[in-house]
């Protein structure tokens, strides 16, 4: 049984990364940290460049630097933060593990798990939502099949709510300053009244305006408001209890079976 | 708008991690890294301690080397992986910040976001199934929430699963050892045949010997053999069909509503 591991949303944007190889596996990698905005230094001799790496390269020439060459030597470190090894040659993976523990630069050496300091998952995005799902290398395939139930429960709304949330706890921290201490403990405690209290549909509907009487009306009466209240319309979509159809299904069928089986009795 | 985070598992296993702050904040880090099997140092004075802190202090005596008191110099710093800040006072963190990056050392300083190379979120564990749900900061509140509604649609059966694949994967890479070529391709493409045509339920009731079954009859073969051929008894969980008690009850109903309606009728 594997350690379990940490898992960590890492902030790398202009952190200086090191990708060594260029195939399928080294494209992916690349895609990841520059949608991070990581300032990136790729290493791979342009014969084994993967058409997806080439197509990364050329519509980021400002964020990745472009080596036509193998891996050469402890230079390449030289003010990296982190780095991502893709290639065939497990000596020269092994090799470049061993410089950056020396150096305590964190690695992931693609498919060798003992030589990595941390592991990719599945991961999802929705807006300022991200999910990681992991089996801690066991078993890659499980975590897409996982990543893809957890999506298809994902409610549409959540990436307009997180917004909406994000923007009226900015704005509360302009009203109400200061880190840590008594105000800090009671803005916390309202924001969480407010997420426990509305539902994430509500939160998603919320707009300026909203925004502005839940200060108004809400924080500045240590209270939290009602959707009315904050002017947001009632929900749109018109829901029909659960299981209406069904049961309305059932019932017609019931009442015509019966209708049909009492039919010879009705004509005598 | 913040940038995206890249979402990764840190193998945390004998790093050395240093925590500033013993209280509240402190105790849930000393916790997550306590899990990874961290090596911890602590530096807070004691009267800070949190209860929880405490605890935490006497039950991993080996595993936590406790300084009492307050964090003093860049000595402090040497031979640490990674730096945990939970702590009042703003500009010992700033301090303790500029060190670590000085020296490249990853830090997160609780509270305070832009002093953070990363950050932590809510968190799912279940065997080796390990998820976690960020908001990039905006709202570490909806992350729980939605953290709770993910846990409450996970299968039971999820773990389980993960750990029957890990070990098939291991028994599978001893009857074709290698790695990366031609089977290591081979073996990772019946891997994910096997979790494409097998459910998480099926997988999860596989014993020792439906394992080699699928090894000796399955990848011997090229083919993937089904649960009965495996040996794995029918799912022993009778369900009935989805809508099955709605539509029975609206049934009964409508019958019950017509045979009413007929029955003056049927007394002429």
């Amino acid at each position: 049984m594997p350690t379990a591991s940490l898992l960590l949303a890492w902030q790398l944007k202009d952190k200086r990364i090191l990708i060594v190889g260029g195939g399928d596996v080294a494209s992916g990698r690349l895609e990841s940290v520059l949608a991070a905005e990581a300032l990136v230094t790729l290493i791979s001799p342009r014969l084994g460049l993967h058409p997806k790496t080439l197509n990364l390269l050329h519509q980021n020439p400002d964020r990745v630097l472009y080596r036509d060459r193998d891996f050469s030597s402890v230079q390449d470190l030289e003010g990296i933060d982190m780095i991502l090894t893709a290639i065939d040659d497990t000596n020269v993976s092994r090799y470049i593990c061993t410089l950056a523990r020396e150096r305590r630069i964190p690695i992931n050496v693609a498919d060798v798990p003992p030589l990595c300091d941390f592991y990719f998952g599945s991961q999802i995005q929705r807006g300022n939502l991200q999910i990681l799902i992991s089996t801690n290398g066991q078993s890659p395939k499980l975590a897409n099949i996982i990543k893809r139930q957890i999506e298809s429960n994902l409610p549409d709304s959540v990436a307009k709510a997180i917004e909406n949330v994000g923007v009226l706890r900015a704005k509360l921290r302009e009203r109400a300053p200061g880190t840590g201490g008594d105000v800090g403990k009671k803005r916390m405690r309202w924001m969480i009244d407010v997420c426990n209290q509305w539902s994430l549909d509500d939160l998603a509907r919320l707009d300026e305006q909203g925004i502005e009487r839940m200060l108004d009306l809400g924080w500045e009466k240590g209270t939290v408001i009602s959707t009315s209240e904050a002017g947001i319309p009632p929900s749109p979509r018109f829901k029909l209890p659960e299981h209406t159809l069904p049961v309305l299904a059932g019932f017609l069928a019931g009442s015509l079976v019966t209708c049909l089986a009492f039919t010879p009795r009705l004509r005598r």
